[in-house]
């Protein structure tokens, strides 16, 4: 049987522990949140929203379902919301049967651990490291007939790469012909600048054989609360809906994802600063000798160090003791030992990373 | 293929909208929630625990585990913790592969809803009104050898009725042979006085085939913020663990849980206001003609009001309109028509219900 791990950025409790450091110490660049965290309006909805936890929440997310459903430019039918798009990437592969599913690596872990749990099969196609990780299409568009699902992320985590239309759009062509359903994760694209030029969602629906997953939590800066969501075509959309325990929605992610989404200024200021600091942090890290960062379309930047003398393993424990918690990329395929990934943060914190990493490989 | 609905009470959204009324203004007896609503203690924790919800939640629930694994005298690794009990049912009835389950009815719908979602067939098993919905042990008995899993709710609901230790250790025994899981759903054990006598907890581990379902949004009010837990042999626990997404409780929820199972004033004041007000209410409608109510061990009542002249479906109708919620249980089998099920909450509002009730049987 094949084997994948979970391995993920982000566990601050582990980190804590590890260390030995208060939570609240720790600068965690290794989960890909938004460096400003959620709108202040998503406070206030979480606060004046506290007594309802005594109610069950609505089952069907009526209002945050229609937001969003304005936001994504998409019938509301189309639409399911999770909770977080783990569970929601979870069930689609269940209710699918997905026997063999294709998936392009490096990328989010999830997907294959979701088709292995329920005995599926995974085959990896390797994104090449010299062509800068991007999609390599025909190589996959010559393994569809051999699959029944097929995962593409865009930007992808971990290189932070686009995927440009007109690739997922051929793709989607020869899968239609063979019953292959794409499904295209789309969460990190709210950092996208040019979103429209890259989301396939507006095309979910008219292509019977698109699945499109979003997530909340990453852009809206609350991967606590758990919030993520799927577009797909109604039949699918039903099954899902059928399979699931009806009350997966917390009510306080209900609540915090109306309001992200109808805080445009916090966007918009969101996209501001990750932009301005990802060009921080990326000419810094270039200044760096023995250092290589990838440009990407997202939150993050993934580092080569495979030429500063350093094991990824060795640099991230080296950067934890200082309460710097960075994602070491050995669980992701063709990445181990020679990469990490860095959430882009506020100026302070990429200036802190920026100092420890100057230290820690100066000092060698 | 069989059919069940999705059918429960606590939808003051849809309540809401269909009655014209502000959700403020509904009092919902319709979902069975502790009366006095969340400890202070929880409040304070998810205050305080505000500014986490940018971290992802502890994929382990780790301090949450431990205090829980505390207060129910286990042992931590026969633990998983859900977002919701109802995730956990329909995970459990997942992975174990469920073809066929025995379910005594009428109960809580999940459980059939979830063996149905995933392919497997259900076996009702008719508790007899006559002889008030005890458990029929040995009709459970014969039927074993036909089936894979087999759920007892106890207290259950909606009837409220506790099953002897000794009726589910006789059933245990029969299954073991058989290779049948029972699965106790104990989500509304905390309100039982004596529940040493009747939790089947403490039996977890050293019986390889039984399975304990227990909820934290009942006694602790908090069905919003979702937060179940089941008990299990340690092989079950690591393939549930393995076959969900890794983030299933977000982290409130936890923080709110943690802090509920260390407020132990608060849990004793809600068994004292409970089983008075339980108590109160029994003795009013009991003193309606036409109405029936059941001795049960929860915080809830089921009423069978067939010798009232109204319909379930009438008497929920009329009631709804005075923005009062109570559950019709037509969704229950056996009870269509004849019974409601109303939470126990507190003086005030019982009286507000129980005098609506009055007017409107008076008015007839």
């Amino acid at each position: 049987m094949q084997q994948l791990e979970h391995i993920h950025g982000g566990n601050i409790t582990l980190a804590s522990r590890k260390y030995g450091l208060p939570k609240e110490k720790i600068i965690d660049f290794s989960a890909n949140i938004n460096p400003l965290g959620p709108s202040k309006k998503i406070y206030d909805a979480i606060t004046s929203n506290l007594d309802a936890i005594v109610n069950y929440p609505d089952p069907d997310c009526t209002e945050l379902k229609d937001t969003l459903a304005d936001y994504l430019g998409i019938d509301r039918d189309l639409l399911l919301l999770g909770n977080g798009a783990a569970e929601l990437i979870y069930l689609l592969v269940r209710v699918m049967g997905c026997k063999k599913a294709l998936i392009p690596v490096p990328s989010f872990c999830e997907y294959g651990l979701a088709v292995l749990s329920q005995g599926g099969e995974v085959i990896e196609v390797e994104m090449d490291e010299e062509e800068g990780f991007s999609l390599p299409a025909e190589k996959i568009i010559k393994l569809i007939p051999q699959a029944d699902m097929l995962f593409i992320c865009t930007p992808n985590n971990p290189t932070g790469r686009l995927v440009e239309k007109r690739a997922i759009e051929q793709i989607l062509e020869r899968s239609a012909a063979h019953g292959v359903l794409v499904v295209v994760d789309e969460a990190f694209m709210d950092f996208v600048p040019q979103r429209a030029l890259y989301s396939m969602m507006p095309a979910v629906g008219s292509s019977a054989n698109l699945a499109v997953l979003y997530s909340l939590t990453k852009f809206f800066g609350i991967p606590g609360l758990r919030l993520g969501s799927i577009a797909a075509p109604k039949d699918i959309i039903k099954r899902m809906d059928a399979s699931k325990d009806p009350w997966n929605v917390n009510i306080l992610a209900q609540a915090a994802g109306l309001a992200g989404l109808n805080d445009l200024e916090h966007m918009e200021r969101t996209n501001a600063l990750v932009n301005r600091e990802k060009s921080f942090l990326f000419e810094e890290l270039q200044n760096i000798p023995g250092l290589c960062p990838l440009q990407g379309a997202a939150n993050f930047i993934l580092l080569n160090i495979s030429e500063s003398g350093l094991k990824s393993g060795e640099l991230t424990e080296l950067l934890g003791r200082r309460g710097i918690l960075v994602r070491d990329c050995y669980g992701f395929s063709g990445l181990a030992g020679r990469y990490i990934r860095l959430a882009v943060k506020n100026r302070p914190e990429n200036e802190i990373l920026i100092a420890a990493i100057k230290d820690i490989l100066g000092g060698r």
